[in-house]
């Protein structure tokens, strides 16, 4: 039986639009598991791992706004709870979905923390905006008081950033891999809660967002998966992407990303870290495959009739 | 090896006064996960239930104070999000606390969905005040807007009443029982997270406080646990308490507590609620025995040396 990572893009749980509400992402959600559920039902041993974006964008923005009630969560708390929010929504309606097949298997959300280095080079060039937009002067406060890195976004205010480092370990890793299989273990929401491990081997928290497609690539390499399978907006990896020339992908060597990737033709923040992710995979098993496609051509990609299948050659 | 199922109160997690920040509970949860890393070195195979109290009603209130730029999240999934940030920081703490002893065990925070009975009486009659407290005016407008339940607390204003319905089954426990022993789980967080079953199988996530020794209690029958340890701020329950005749009591039978029920000796909402569920549990495993005591003599109650032990007879 063949064993796939799955890693969900923001689109699969929430509408478009700007702070959907929770009804709404349920809605969105429910829909999603109805394919994820089809696709275990086929007999593939799926583990699933989400972003979260929006979602601890927004609980962010209401813990900072009600900042003068109650105090604002620090953000490696937000990412938990955004862990506990969408893993809530996605482990009910995948259970149902599953039932609705006859397949009664415990489905498990699993707040995960994600150990990242603290010399991560990626620390000292924050680049991820978070949270509310603020003026300039409660920026400086900002800045002045607690330290935060702020970025002037045009007209739409100054906003913190937080750096992005690679995840080097996934702390509950043991238990998710003993699940593997007779459960279906939704983790590393939001590519896991960043925390950065001390000398005397505490964890703690840090104000970071880790790349959810590379959390994903991690845990599928740990697992010993099959597949790395990243749904997206799109069905294929495209070259000149929406331009007259643009050519889907139906499969790409790593010699070919690399020089796409030289080319330029992957965007930064969108469609680069699947590319990379998914590369980084069948680098460390040149027999395995990645695939890139929608949450609607998934089934097909795993039979090889749609999607970008990357492979080592 | 005995297994202990523990509640723990909220004491346990954050400091007195309202509204602690994140920083504060972390400091308090490492203390009290000395205390449970303690347990477990000890041979006690542990599992932990935790209240929510607080932090859930401090996330209600930072949503609905930003209702104005980002809707305000549906109780569940406050619920939902405060078995993240909980788990989180306890899953963290207690990691640590064990691997300081050289033991190094899973310790896992698991999303879980409670049923509770949808004709349940306690949903005639709401008594749990959560999130903001709003004027009459405000008040009006939601109870007619929303169908919220709203009472008035003399001078803080009007606020929204929940449903306490009881548990009745744990949706995840199959996992959870799959893990007893060889990881610590945390689950069943503030009770779990409210749903109903619908006619056609779907839950369905419900505005109302599942007490969570009652959770912890149902857990520990479904799991068939030696021991329920239900940690409060007092090292015994007590007769006449806080009176000059305060009775401290190291044992009690179904026949004594079901006595001193009657009496109206213990308070609803704090020690009646946990008397009645180490009560129910012994009158499910009469073989077994619950235990009510501070975290501090934990340890000693366990060994018979402290704290108030219910038995059946």
């Amino acid at each position: 039986m063949e064993k796939v990572v799955i890693a969900l893009g923001g689109k699969s749980l929430q509408p478009k639009g700007n702070h959907p509400t929770a009804e709404a992402q349920l809605k969105v959600v429910k829909k999603t598991c109805e394919h994820l559920a089809d696709i275990s039902c086929k007999g593939y041993e799926i583990a699933i791992v989400h972003g979260n974006g929006p979602q601890v964008g927004d609980i962010l923005l209401a813990s900072e706004e009600a900042g003068d009630v109650t105090p604002a969560m620090p953000f490696d708390v937000c990412g938990a709870m955004s862990q506990g929010y969408i893993g809530y929504h996605l482990q009910q309606a995948l259970k149902y979905a599953m039932s609705a097949r006859g397949k009664n298997i415990p489905v498990l959300t699993v707040a995960t923390q994600v150990i990242v280095d603290k010399n991560d080079p990626a620390f000292a060039n924050p680049i991820k905006p978070i949270g509310a937009s603020y003026t300039e002067e409660e920026a400086k406060v900002m800045q002045a008081e607690k330290g935060f890195p702020m970025r002037e976004y045009g007209n739409k205010g100054w906003r913190r950033l937080v750096a992005s480092p690679a995840p080097q370990r996934i702390v509950e890793l043991d238990a998710i891999k003993a699940m593997w299989g007779s459960k279906i273990v939704i983790s590393c929401g939001g590519g896991g809660i960043p925390v950065i491990e001390n000398m005397d081997g505490t964890l703690e928290g840090v104000a970071a967002v880790i790349d959810k497609d590379y959390a994903a690539e991690l845990l599928a390499e740990n697992l010993n998966a099959d597949v790395l399978l990243i749904l997206t907006e799109v069905e294929n990896v495209a070259l000149n992407w929406n331009t007259p020339e643009q050519q889907n992908l139906s499969s790409m060597s790593l010699k070919e990303g690399a020089k796409y990737i030289e080319e330029g033709q992957f965007q930064a923040g969108t469609m680069l870290p699947k590319v990379e992710a998914a590369m980084k995979f069948v680098r460390c098993y040149p027999d395995k495959k990645a695939i890139i496609t929608s949450l609607d051509k998934a089934m097909e990609a795993l039979e090889g009739k749609s999607g970008t299948t990357i492979t080592f050659a």
